[in-house]
């Protein structure tokens, strides 16, 4: 079994209206940094599975999207695997 | 001016429990996902930003970072600058 490291982004899509992001914009502005626009949150999930090869460890990894990490109505996702001693 | 765009990551402290991560491992059970461990959940947060240069993007996205997006004491945050058209 070889074990992997997956990088996982979760981010609202863009058609989406994101509040947070939205609110930290506005903060932006406050802070002296007005040359910061269009923020926008999301999650950034970080896992180890062990596998036997990479792409059954990519399809794990992306199952595990669809079903439990990312609401794909609202969220789209991206992911790195990246191979690990 | 010259338009970046940031990516940063936002995680919690490798010493510091992340319970909404461990929540997450269990459910990779319920899943049939077991192979999967050690997930830890933070913030993607992407953002645009206008400079003079690199240099100055990134100083203004690492102390937006610094003073607004992470919580220093828990967590620990990096980026990625990317010139855009």
């Amino acid at each position: 079994m070889k074990k992997f490291l997956a990088e996982i982004d979760v981010m609202p899509k863009k058609e989406i209206l994101d509040p947070q992001g939205k609110a930290v914009t506005g903060s932006m502005k406050n802070l002296g940094l007005s040359e910061i626009q269009n923020v926008r949150i999301g999650k950034h999930i970080s896992l180890e599975i062990e596998a036997d090869s990479t792409e059954t460890a990519n399809a794990k990894v992306d199952e595990a999207c669809k079903n439990l990490l990312a609401n794909l109505i609202m969220e789209s996702y991206s992911f790195k695997l990246e191979e690990v001693a």
